[in-house]
């Protein structure tokens, strides 16, 4: 079996890479080979690892390949991450449309290209996952954020980004529809505790609460203690892409969307969580620093989100946000100890 | 001020420039002039307008001289109606895909490079209606289609066209969210009762059991009498884009796309409506012919709508279809009493 990870040398997508590689079967077939195209080369592990092909350079020029390689066979499996984030759809429009919507455009039709190429008769079109966003809902005068965002509840993206995740979202519904691809769209929520540094992202500070004040410096907390926010670990984010892959069509339910699992959190219980896992001095180092700005955008995310329909695949969110902080706690040590340098 | 009209050529976007000739403003301005946009030419009329000029091509291949246009000061009011139909876009996919996707990105582009240009420092961004269509809405295994298709309700498209219409109502929310442009969208109900033929579409017999007995000739009817749909009369749909121009984005509610108007009707009340309109002579020219892919195509429609936000532009659906029946036949009175021979 052939998969394709495009962002696959993001936080997310080489968590993926490397989850698949553990596991070496996908949906019962033994994985042979993953293809990690991404705009940046793989991390090392996955770059030295025999099954990993990296393809280094931006999506949409990798796309004609991808056509031809398809139409001599090409994937089995395409997990379809790649993306421009919110910040960069802000700040650049053309950047946005042209990462988000013209690569997505051009990679079902890559794949489409395999459906109509004929030479694969009676092949079932190719399985594909792709990861939307929690970011497609939000406020609007006609139609209020609920507190809880579910599965089927009205998308209002307030974002260039959510706007893309969403009309890629029927995108892949129609391909889907028509017999080109096999496409089911997973709601990924916000993954923290991500790794490294801020970046500069309205939600950076999800994670860097929790991150910097282990890693022994301080964390700039901009938002009151009372934001609540959909959450996610890499680790469920990661299982639920999986999961949504394996799932028959049947128990995906459909063609729309679905919400991956959250725990709904708010940033006290964040803080508290810290505490209780790594102590008092560790969570000193959160500041508060109420930033409006940040606090503004934040305003029009949900407070929280339902996944019925990830719950019928079997899939659950964390039970705390202490899992969530051991968890991350229990990958630095094991990859990055430093990182772990301000527990005591 | 001068307006632009995509698809202008065509039944609506003919009559609607038709109503703005008449009025002579629009949102309290006067009209110098009407670019009709079309891949076909004006009907006679219009083209003999002083007033009209008629620019013919794919609208695709004409973006680049509106951009031009644009930034030169451009167009004052744009109603973007061009598409390509239904069934057009089951029958070809990349048909579908550049009429209705890249057709409508390249217009919004250009009215964006407008903004961009700097030039215009200060003008407000063009005021933009985009037509979109019930057709958004459908039934998913996720997301049960309710009796009556509100505002706010999920869509779930069934058709390509569908998926087009409904990507197109988010750019055009997101452009205007960046200030690119002023736009709104508008959901059109199915419009009867069209003059012409047949046109193959698997709604084509909505007007042709209408139009066909008042010609004097036999109409199948592929469904059954309890069938039930939501329509709208050439005449109110017009009034609805001029008003959805005209509203203010305070009034107009939001960035999310609104329903029309719809008059909610059974093709028996349609039948009834005919017989006491035009007579049981007329009327018995409908042969019901059942047909299980046009009924298995309308049973995904909704069998009706609401239009709460129209409601709130003072706009209201027709009291009857009678009144329906009785203003088509006004209007082929008017301009092609042929089309009434059936009538005693």
């Amino acid at each position: 079996m052939k998969i394709l990870i495009t962002g696959g040398a993001g936080f997310v997508g080489a968590r993926l890479a490397r989850t698949l590689l553990a596991r070496g079967q996908l949906a019962g077939r033994e994985i042979a080979q993953i293809v990690l195209a991404d705009q940046f080369a793989p991390p090392a592990d996955l770059a030295a690892e025999a099954r990993v092909q990296a393809r280094t350079g931006p999506l949409l020029a990798q796309c004609a390949a991808l056509r031809e390689e398809g139409e001599g066979g090409g994937f089995d499996g395409v997990f379809h991450l790649a993306s421009a984030v919110s910040g960069e759809c802000e700040a650049d429009f053309e950047l946005g449309l042209r990462s988000n919507l013209d690569s997505t455009r051009a990679l079902l039709d890559a794949l489409r290209a395999r459906a109509d190429a004929g030479t694969h008769a009676g092949a079932a079109p190719t399985r594909l996952v792709f990861s939307s966003s929690v970011a497609v809902f939000g406020p609007d005068p006609a139609v209020p954020l609920p507190a809880v965002v579910a599965d089927d509840t009205l998308p209002a993206p307030q974002t260039s980004y959510g706007t893309h995740k969403l009309i890629c979202e029927h995108l892949v519904a129609d391909y889907t529809r028509k017999g080109y691809i096999d496409g089911r769209s997973a709601r990924l929520m916000t993954v923290t505790v991500r790794p490294g540094r801020p970046n500069g992202a309205a939600s950076s500070f999800f994670s860097g609460i929790i991150r910097e004040p282990l890693a022994g410096e301080e964390a700039i907390l901009p938002v009151a203690p009372d934001v609540s926010h959909p959450v996610s670990s890499p680790r469920r984010t990661v299982e639920g892409l999986i999961a949504v892959f394996e799932a028959s069509r049947e128990a995906y339910g459909g063609r729309l969307a679905l919400n991956l699992p959250a725990l709904n959190v708010t940033v006290q219980q964040m803080l508290d969580a810290l505490q209780a896992v790594a102590g008092s001095a560790v969570r000193a180092r959160v500041k508060p620093q109420p930033d409006a700005r940040i606090a503004g955008i934040v305003a029009n995310w949900p407070r929280g989100a339902s996944a019925a329909r990830a719950a019928g695949l079997g899939l659950q969110p964390e039970a705390s946000f202490e899992d969530i902080i051991r968890q991350y706690i229990a990958d630095c040590a094991a990859s990055n100890p430093a990182a772990l340098r301000g527990m005591a």
